[in-house]
């Protein structure tokens, strides 16, 4: 009897326990920036510091980004690429030294003016990123079309002094890497440009889950001292777009600017072609607004740090903590797998898994033991699996699987039910208005239409798709000129 | 007649580019600085920036690093270390709130006066080591015992503006991790404080074959704010020492400076117990200057980016070059490889693999061919190993298992034959001046003691062995007063 009355305790505090874990996450539907604060913090990804728009990320935050990175450098590799570390500062005249870069990111980088207890002679800027330092690097390493390519990755921290800052979307530092490469044609770097662009556009639709639209951006949004920008464009759950990835095509411009001559094959002195590409920790930012949910995190298997959880139900009683470490003992061999068996409640347990987004928690109590099965919990469906212990290694890498799969379908249906045509102002003005998600709409390629496009309508160009370059219209949704692109439209952050 | 003629080219031109090659390395023995600055260079592990004392580590410095890094992370997570990431920015008021620590760091820090077109409101110092922000970090995330221990560690760069700088030695400019750590006790933290020079001694003997000795900082050698510093010094081939690792207690120092209570199992209020530690590229340099040798580099197999090299030799010769990617295929199975199958000399090839210390080359020519063998070059001694081509997948890893013990014992024997023990300051001056090395003296725990045989002699205390405590006089070495513990003395990096 005493045991029943213990049984129906840990029941109340459990539902209690529950109500005040949901209850600390606002919901999607009621305000969806909220929501994504109440998540990067109680999901424990990140903290703030004292520093303004400067993160601390969290052991949790900190292992999805090593599963990133991980990832990323293999397929890096794989292409020949190598990794390299560049110096954190850029000296102001090596910063002025290309026109348009200097412009675009000189008004909001931040300057050393003092090292040591002395002024420095020339002030350094912390590297808002590194193409002034690779291309002054380059400089000296390039002779000949015998060193041609160098095809060089760093990982490092980058900082821009930005007004407005939101955990992982745009903060005054973050964490990123950067590929900077130098080769002989014009045609060579084109391609390594096409090449990571659809790089980082496998790896984030494999590994994590998110239908990207590939396309390039326009003169307007292009790099600053680029000739063509490529990007990655994701659609978040409230229908507002994030670049999650770009890379670049500098053609022969910093070259130029850095005079980068090799001596080709006839002893002919020619400029090398440069791109540049990157992704950031602003991914992460995607992850969670792509699949998160009103209970918190949805971790794509592949990417999140624990893949299974398991929970003993009614701990208390004999044999059960027992088994439910020879289970997660075997299970630990086919998934990243932790037990809860702390002296928390099961429905803390169950609560806390869910804000953590981890995918599949496995239940074993008593019953369970007696029957020689345990029960699964899709983190992404909530649905229930009764699986035989006696399948548990086959099993779950099976559902691991499955829910991956199911993660991209389901954020794929979204996307392509959130992409609306318009065919006029008129059209593209209700949309904008009224209708979260990308809008394509033809565009004459001038510059006016897309600044009065993004002056009036508060929507950007995202891209001019690589694989979608269908005419809906002959005319430009914006003057009415001749059409010469479609072009993605879209809120974005 | 042709191809023979071809081949005295070839030879004669391979002979001339050796030459060349070791030319351009300055001996050990004629200038040793100048020695480690030509292999740094030569074997291609750096580059100088145009930043004074802000390196480039290129692609096979940075491959070292990788493999530092991998695996000191994997065994810091055995350890129930988890990684995180904190700001690159200290504000002022946080960098001065534990006394000790800004005044041994505030002489040597960058500081950043300006974000964007804006001055800052209050300057920010690049970190030159973060136990400030973990502090700051700490003191809101610790509320109760429950929240304890905290084992927390970031791989990142860290900023001293040094006026001398010196490639991995010592630049403005260096990579490291840190490890920041708290508990609820004294015992604990001293615990974890010994448990990580350890790790550190036991990762540097193991995976970099270099011998070293633990023991203690004295009081005005430890790290500013910590209550004792552990240390492990190695021995370079000039006879100088380099700090290696190091890992600090810090007591409630820390905690008092920024209030860091938590309730314990009583709620009584207690200061918690905070350590740090630390490995930086610095690491490198000692590979560098305690394996190295007149024909450049000598890298460990467990850390060597590339641990053989395939050389076809009479590469033009039928069935060469496709006999010899075979075999490439075959040991890339065992053993992480690379061919040279360029268009340099065997001669040019054979030089280069020594510069960059390849452990293992592998030469094939028709000869080696047409006996069913192949030859195997030990860098490290240039013993010839003839290998049947039938057993290369057993013997390849049997070499660099060997090369690995050898290089160790090698560097042991060296180390240990370069210990000399001072019973009284004349032999002391003696060694000091005459014989380069570790000296073995007695010493009262005086700091004026310390700083006399400094100033003097221009060597420091390196530390006081945990293993080594005999005393082999009564007296201090200096003062002729009664001896506190033995000290291992020595000039230093």
């Amino acid at each position: 009897m005493q045991r029943v009355h213990v049984n129906n305790l840990m029941a109340k505090d459990n539902n209690n326990n529950n109500k005040k874990m949901v209850e600390a996450i606002t919901s999607m539907g009621e305000d969806f920036a909220q929501w994504y604060t109440d998540v990067v913090k109680k999901a424990e990804l990140i903290d703030y510091s004292s520093v303004k728009g400067c993160l601390i990320i969290k052991p949790y935050g900190y292992a999805i980004w090593e599963n990133i990175q991980h990832e990323l450098d293999r397929r890096f590799k794989e292409t020949g690429v190598e990794n390299v570390y560049m110096p954190l500062f850029i000296p102001e005249s090596l910063l002025e030294k290309e026109k348009d870069h200097v412009e675009g990111f000189a008004p909001e980088v931040a300057w050393v003016t003092q090292g040591g207890l002395q002024p420095l002679q020339e002030k350094l800027c912390v590297r808002p990123t590194s193409e002034t330092l690779f291309c002054d690097f380059y400089k000296n390493l390039i002779q000949s079309y015998r060193d041609l390519p160098k095809v060089y990755n760093q990982w490092c921290s980058v900082v821009r002094w930005e007004k407005e800052t939101r955990p992982f979307l745009r903060s005054r530092e973050f964490l990123w890497q950067e590929g900077h490469t130098i080769h002989a044609t014009e045609e060579q770097a084109e391609a390594r440009t096409v090449q990571m662009l659809n790089l980082y556009a496998d790896f984030c639709e494999d590994f994590l889950a998110i239908p990207v639209v590939r396309g390039q951006k326009t003169e307007k949004e292009k790099f600053a001292g680029a000739e063509a920008t490529y990007t990655i464009e994701a659609l978040m759950h409230d229908g507002k777009a994030l670049q999650s990835g770009t890379s670049h095509n500098f053609g022969d411009g910093f070259a130029r600017a850095f005079g980068i001559q090799y001596a080709d094959k006839n002893n002919q002195l020619q400029y090398a072609h440069q791109t540049s590409w990157g992704v950031s920790t602003r991914i992460i930012g995607a992850i969670i607004m792509v699949h998160g949910d009103d209970s918190g995190l949805v971790l794509p298997p592949r990417v999140a740090p624990t893949q299974v959880m398991v929970i003993p139900v009614q701990m208390q009683k004999e044999g059960v903590l027992e088994k439910a470490t020879e289970l997660y003992n075997r299970i630990a061999k086919v998934a990243r797998t932790k037990i809860d068996d702390s002296d928390k409640t099961p429905g803390w347990k169950f609560a806390d898994c869910e804000m953590r987004g981890i995918p599949v928690r496995v239940e074993l109590g008593p019953k369970d033991i007696e029957a020689g099965h345990c029960v699964i919990v899709r983190r992404d469906t909530r649905e229930k699996i009764v699986v035989d212990l006696d399948e548990i290694e086959t099993k779950i890498p099976e559902i691991l699987e499955t829910i991956q799969k199911d993660m991209f379908e389901r954020a794929k249906a979204h996307r392509d039910s959130h992409i609306w045509d318009a065919h006029n102002y008129e059209e593209l003005k209700d949309i904008a208005a009224n209708k979260p998600g990308f809008i394509r709409a033809m565009w004459c390629e001038d510059r006016a239409c897309e600044e009065k496009i993004k002056d009036e309508l508060a929507v950007s160009s995202r891209c001019m798709p690589f694989n979608d370059q269908e005419h809906i219209s002959d005319v430009c949704v914006c003057c009415g000129k001749p059409a010469k692109k479609l072009v993605y439209w879209g809120k974005a952050y």
